[in-house]
Formats: C-alpha cells, structure tokens, sequence
C-alpha cells in the first residue's frame, strides 16, 4: 500500500487532508506569518458569522442543552465546528483525518431523530468532538505520524468511539500526533508540525498537540487525547485549557492505534480536553456512566461517584522535583496558586521528589524496552527516517523478558513507596505540581517530561488546569543564584524566552491516588475557587 | 546462606521443621502407610480431645463468633488447630514453615484484649488462618519450593499478612507448594512431596497443595492460596473444598514471593480455602472491607457490593473444552449437575470454547518468556535441578521485549473476543466447567490445568465448589466410542484409575466475568441449593 519514498507519501497526504476541507472554508486571506497568537483571528477577521462564533464559543455543556431544547440544530453546530476547525487546520495544521461530511450526515440524523421521537439518543446528542489520531474510525486512516500507515484505513471503531457514537456524540475531524505519541510536541514526517494557536511560535505540546490546538482556537467544544508520559496534561498546559489523565481502565483504550503496540509496563489511558473543568467533568461522568467495562474487559466496574472532598483541603506541594528547575512563569504560577490556596484556608504541605528520578529512569527503559524495534518496523517500509527527537529509539538495546520483569518488578516496589510516602502524611488529599517547566516554549525545544511522566509510573489521577497566571517578561526572570541541577536544566534555563512567552498562560497539574477521577476533578474545582476569590 | 548441596539443604531444612513440632504435637503411631484416607483419622484415632475436634470441625465463620462471645478462647482454638495442622503435616507432609508458638502468643494477647476492652480487635478476631509460603512473614523463609531460599527469612510482612493481623486473624503456619508454585501437585526439592488427606496415592492438587490437604485435613479452618493457572481451584477440586479466584485487584497481592517475580502478562491473584462457600464469603468480603487498596496500589478501589443475581440464571457450559475429554466421573458430575440446574429452573446453554486453545498456547508462553532464567537462577545457587514437571522452563528460549508485546498485543485482542462472545448470549450469568478433567489424580499424573488456565488469561472471576459426586468406579467408564482429542487426552485417559479415584469429591467451576466476585459467589449459593434440592 504504503510503498515508495515517504517524502512523496507524506505531500500526497497533506494535499489529500486539505482536498477535504470544502471550497468555503478554504481561507482566502489568512491573517501574516507575523501574526503569533491567531487564536483572536476568528473573531476579528469577519470570516465567521455571529451564530458560528456563538455556538464555537460554547461550552460542551451549555452545546448538548441547546441542542435538546432545539434552540440549536445539531447540524448548524456540527457546521459551525467544521468550518471553525477547518480554519485551525489552516492556520496551525492541526488535523489528521478531516470527515466533515460524515458528521454532518450524524448531526442530521439525531435532528431527525429528536424531531420524530422528541427524545435525544444520549446525554452527548448532537455534541461535535474531535479525536486523536490514534483512536479508530472505520474507513480513515490512523497513522499516529508514519507515512508507512498512510492508505491503510481502520476496518473497525476503536470501542470509545462506538460508545460515542452511542451517546450522540458527532466525529468530524482527527487530531495531528507526534511520531509514534512519543514525543512532547506534535510534529512527524507525515503531516509535519502542529503549532499554538497562542504563539505559533510555540509548541501547542504533544502528544495530543492537534487536540490542545484545535480546542484552544475554537474549533472543537471537546477532544479526547491520551497520554502515557504527559501527553493529555502537557498539551492542555501548553495551550491553557483543562484534561484529566485517568487511571488505566476508568475510560476505554481498547482497539486504538499504538505506536508501541503491546506495551503494558506503563499504560497509555485517554481523557477529555476542553476549555472548562465543567466539560472535563461531564464528559467524564458520562463516559462512565456509560458503563465502559461491559464492552472492554481491561475497565473497572466503578461506576461515577460523587464525591465531596473536606472543605479545607491538604495540599502537599512539588516546588520542583529536583531535577529541573521550573521556568519562571512557572515558578511563579506555584507561588501565586499557593498563597491562593493558603488564604483560602487549605493546608500546604511539602512533597519530597526523592522517588521521582528512579521513576523517570524506569519510564524511559519501558518506552524504549523492545530497542527501538516497534518504532522502526513502521518506519522501515516508506524508508522514513528516526526524527531527531527519537534518537533514544534509534539506540536503545532491546531488553530480554528476564530484564523486563525485573524492571516491572523495581516499578511495582517504587509505586509502593510512593503511596507509603503519600500516606506518611495524615489525609493527605492530592499534590500540586507544574505540568512542565514551561508556560508552552518554542518549537523544537520542549525537553522535559519528568513532572507528568512520574505519574504515568503511578497510574493516578490528574487534573492539569490553567491556574490563572500568565507569563509576564517584566517578572518572570531566573533568581540570579539560579544554579543548574543538570543537563536538562541547564538546556532548560538557557532557551528560555520571556519576550517570546509573555502572555501564556501556565497550566499547573494536581495530583489524586489512583482511581481518585471523581476527587481530583471535585478538588480542582475547589483550587479554581481558591484562585477566583 | 544457602551455599552446599541442595540436597543437604533440604534434609536440615526438613529435619528443621519437624523439631518445631513440639513433643506432645508428635504422633507416636501414624496410621499404616496402606491407609490411604487418613482424613478419617483424627476422629478414629482418640488423639484429640472431643473439644479439639469440635473446635477444628467448625466453620471459620461461627468459629469467630463463638470467640467473640467468649465460648472459646483464641488460645483454645489456635491450640486445636496447632495440633491438628501438627498431624496433618506428619501424615500428609503439608507444612512449609511452622510458628505454632507466635501463633498462640498472638491468641493469647487478642484473648486479653477481648477480656479488657469487651471488645474483638477486627471481624477475624482470634480465627487462625494459614498462609501459602509464598507470603512474607518477618522472620521466615518463604523458599517457594527452592532449596536456595531456605535461611533468607523475610524482612517484611506480606501487605495481606499485615491486614489479615489487624483483622484479628492468628497466623501459626505457611504451606507447601511445587517448585516456583509453577506445577499442579505440590512437589518440590525442598520439602517433597503433599499428599492428599483424602487418598494419599493421589495429589492434594497445586500450586496450592499444602493449603488444601491441610485444610481437608481440619487442621486449619481456612487458608490463603494464589492462582495464576488454576493454584486455588485446582487443589480445591482435588480435595473436595471451596475456593474464589478473584480478578486481579479485588484482594492484595503486594509484597509476595514469586517464582517468576515481575512477571505480569498473566497475573497471580490470591484467595480464601475453605471447607464451606460461607467462609470463603465470609473471608472476601471482610478483605475488601479493609480496603486494601489504601495501602496496595495495585488493588482496585471496588467496596465490597451486595448482589442480588435474577433467581433463573443462565449459565453456559463447557462440557469438554476441545483439547482434553474429562474423565469419566468429571463429565458425569458435569451432567448431573446441569441437570439438577435445570430442574431447579435454571437455563443452560452451551459454550463453544474456541478460543481456548490460543489462550493457553499465551499462557504457556507467558510462563517461560523469560526463557526460564528466573527458575534457573533460583536453582543455580545450590545446584538444584529443575524438576522434570517443569522441563519447559528447562528448554524454553528467552522472548526479548518486542515479541513479547506482541504476545501482550494478542492476549488483549484474545480478551476481548473472549467478551464479545460472551455478550453474543443475550444476560448471560455464568460459565460452569470442569476445574480438572480430573477428580483428583495418581501423585505425578496431573497433566493439565487448561479447564482453569483460560480465566486467569481472562482474569475472570471463578469459584470452585464439591459439587456433591464423588468417583464411582462402578459408573464411571470411558464411552466405549472415547476417541483421543490429542496426546494430553490420551494420557489422562489412559492413566484414568477407577479403582483408586473412587470415592474422590469432584469440584466444577462457575465462572463470572472480570471484577464479579460478589455476583459469582452468591451464584454458587443458588448452585449448592439447586444441588441440594
């Protein structure tokens, strides 16, 4: 299928992706190169209609209500996203898979059906959301970045996205992915890069950089992502809007694409990204009570539980983990969020990141366990070379099982040790840490995944939020006694830009035990309030 | 430690264990070796006191109340079974380690605590409850069968071992199991061989063995074991007793020793033995009651959650799964059973089991990945050789970590067909199968574990129970028309003994899906109750 040079394969791709966008949502004047932050765009170009900027500026929430009151069709809406995402697309290339069509079809028939029945099909009826490329959608591809998977379209629904399909849920679009999901920006030899619609000089994360910059610019209410080291929280951060990582079988992962199939030492989950915690929250309600274990044998039967945290929350704090120095607006952005938090009347505690550089070192050994192999075979038909951001791939020895087990068997002792230092706190309720060291950082220099990976090795919960604070080049300056704790901080410190970040915003994460999904959003809230007060 | 000969080694380590028999624990006449039922003989024999028989013939659930209500002492009740367990070791060799004295320190204390407070420590207060020697006690070796494990006493507690002490649970004992816990009969180079109580010709069953010829014996009212390809339900069966497989999750198994450490594409689990369903209810629910997963992080935050499963099931049935026909008095107890399920109103149906084949060509897989190297490392220290029940670790050759995701990538694809199958039924309840095509086997002969191995691949939910026949040698021939479905039939046909299973109880097994240990234990209940009608 997939023969040939991968440079032809990749520009046939790319030429055949905007062939899709129909001729009324091709931009005809795209606002200059030297336009950064475009995510303004749509409302000050005049390309979009009141009605379209109205209903792309709703929330997922307020979508489905104005749906089932038929004070909106679910076509106009699936309409007003489709041409919203298709100038996204355009200005930040952030999509994969475009099937504008199939989901006005959808968004059709759930108008027919409510006109007829006067019932909706689902508590997602008509609600337009965007997928990652890796989940499947029969008859498109899912390349997760190679060339060598162009042309080769899914024969079956990944079960999420039949289970979406079942709660009225219309797809339109697919997100762009880094090579294999396995880098923290999003670019491949296949559709190239995706940039912020914030600062398009700047990285929108990865790996689910399509999502973040598709929803950040407005053309998605919702988009489901995944993340096996950061790569829901570190595009949410990156863009400033909100994401949960489960826990490994609250939503189902089943029958998506991989880039390193088969691995299960550390468990890829998939979560919600949109613009409120609102959203996060009733997407993830409504995944669950729509009892996904029935259909994936790797869920867990808990079904969605209300929660009411203590009013006074205990909040042990990662000021940073040891091993790279946050940036300043980061710094900041913890400092601010804690005085915040201590004036609302939560207990601030401290957490010692002793545990967290094993835990990396073992991350990095799964990721490249099988030497790189998986990763090659999908380059190897179409000759696509390694990027160089996956030179540990390249390189890496391939473990034997003996090896493997043994460090599965670390792994489990240290995820032991973490919860054993969680609970030598009394009722300790969640952590709060940075998602990255950055408030987003330019293209190509996103280095360290060490504040969302340790968790990835945990399997908790976590909730990355914007917090409020933006990066600001008059008071985001490293302390003069900065002193470099390592090579990546080192490489850290010296790329960063603050003329070239000011105006981000920073997206801090917290943090809940496994299987805390109900806690950790519910806590979130309470911090949001913190902060707002 | 353990440097010099294995065989040495065994010989102190044997010889070491029997001296902490106390004397007047000792039997200065054992049955004769012809007496191969010695199960009748603490009652024949006039060695224990009518009350210490009153004591080890009750069921752990009234034994706990009759403490509580301060008829019996802890001290009385930890005494009788010490002195029956002391029995059953000397007559069925089913001890691993022995720590009669601690138990009964700990007796006495929960007794005082009882006098003083009026109050019992936790629902398990002053029930002893013995443990597979692959769970960590401080001070003890757990040597899993290896002769290089003796005198390398645990540092630590097993987290179940510690819960099961704040539960009020006495412990004076661990059992023995086969070398890695990795064969069907209890057999090792450390200890030998266990014996059925039941008939000492034939095999009390593995990997856990110790625990079911002792508690068959009465010298322990209900015991831990583990399954990773049938270890509870297998010697369950063979012995005539109850036992629950839970999914991976529900029970903690942190902090163990295993004889294939961190090997995780299958999973261990562990659960209760006992002589009753009510007890092993008893058990499972006052763990998950505990909430292990506060100090386990692998356990599954699921509270434990009444059931009421609809009065008619409908339950599927294996009669033979393809590969190796029953033998005659397991296929009549299957018949005989699902008659008696149908006439109590149940609805049976059929299950076609194709895809067990492929499961256990996984499983069988999975086990020796690591080409044996973790078995061969255990032995190499003192010499050990590998035991010619486990010749496929002997020769397998080592997978490296790229074909063992695909393995993985297999077994996942191979679950969920597993599911889709099992929903293909409309409200389907339970599977009922053989837990062996055997009612118990001649000491050396069992061959195969495929009737249980294929839920741990799924990690279902399976209880094993006596189903009330027993081998008859009168009624229980080969079909004159019995044709080999491959070699392992023909070899259990041909070793089938009708004369020396005769009288053996035969234990089938109920099958619930993932995480339905509540539903597939009160299903058993209805079975028994069917049964009994």
């Amino acid at each position: 299928m997939s023969s040939g040079n991968w440079e032809e394969i990749s520009s046939k791709k790319r030429a055949d992706l905007l062939s899709l966008i129909p001729g009324e949502y091709r931009l005809s004047s795209a606002p200059p190169e030297s336009q950064l932050n475009i995510s303004t765009w749509p409302r000050e170009s005049g390309w979009f209609t009141e009605r379209e900027l109205e209903i792309t500026e709703t929330t997922a929430s307020a979508i489905v209500k104005k749906i089932a009151s038929r004070e909106w069709t679910a076509e106009e809406v699936t309409r007003a996203f489709c041409k919203r995402a298709a100038a996204a697309h355009q200005l930040t290339n952030c999509l994969s898979e475009i099937f504008f069509e199939d989901g006005i079809k959808q968004a059709k028939a759930l108008d027919d059906h409510l006109q007829k029945t006067g019932e909706v099909v689902g508590p997602l009826h008509g609600l337009p959301i965007s997928l990652k490329d890796n989940f499947n959608v029969t008859g498109f591809d899912s390349t997760v970045g190679f060339t060598s998977l162009v042309g080769k379209p899914a024969s079956y629904n990944a079960t999420l996205v039949d289970l979406l399909e079942k709660l009225g849920a219309v797809r339109y679009c697919k997100t762009n992915v880094p090579t294999a999901m396995m880098i923290a920006e999003t670019v491949n030899n296949t559709f190239g890069r995706t940039v912020n619609p914030l600062n398009r000089k700047l990285t929108s994360g990865g790996s689910s950089g399509g999502e973040s910059a598709l929803i950040a610019f407005g053309g998605s209410p919702l988009g489901v992502g995944t993340d096996i080291g950061g790569s829901l929280r570190i595009p949410a951060a990156c863009t400033g809007i909100f994401t949960i990582r489960p826990s490994f079988g609250r939503f189902t992962t089943q029958r998506c694409t991989s880039g390193l199939a088969g691995q299960e030492a550390v468990t890829s989950v998939n979560g919600p990204m949109a613009k409120t915690l609102e959203d996060v929250v009733f997407y993830s309600k409504t995944v669950v009570d729509a009892q996904p274990w029935t259909v994936d044998p790797k869920c867990v039967p808990i079904p969605w539980r209300s929660v009411e945290p203590k009013p006074k929350l205990k909040i042990a704090v990662i000021w940073n983990d040891g091993i790279v120095t946050p940036t300043p607006p980061v710094a900041r952005a913890m400092k601010e969020t804690v005085e915040k938090l201590k004036n609302a009347g939560h207990e601030v505690v401290e957490w010692d990141p002793a545990l967290h550089a094993t835990a990396l070192q073992y991350l990095a050994g799964m990721f490249v366990a099988d030497g790189g192999k998986s990763i090659k075979a999908l380059l190897a038909p179409t000759g696509e070379p390694v990027r160089p951001e996956m030179a540990m791939y390249k390189d890496a020895p391939e473990l034997g099982v003996f090896d493997m087990w043994r460090l599965q068997l670390a792994r489990s002792e240290l995820q032991r040790q973490y919860l054993e230092q969680w609970r030598s706190y009394e009722d300790l309720d969640a952590i709060l840490s940075p998602t990255t060291p950055y408030a987003s950082v330019e293209n190509g220099k996103f280095r360290y995944v060490g504040y969302t990976g340790v968790y990835n090795v945990m399997d908790y919960s976590a909730v990355t939020f914007p917090c409020g604070v933006v990066a600001d080049k008059e008071k985001d300056q490293y302390p003069v006694d900065y002193k470099p704790l390592g090579e990546v901080c080192k490489t850290t410190h010296d790329d960063y830009n603050a003329e070239l970040v000011h105006g981000m915003p920073v997206g801090l994460q917290l943090v809940a035990q496994r299987f805390e999904e109900e806690k950790v959003l519910a806590m979130t809230a309470m911090v949001l309030e913190a902060i707002r007060r």
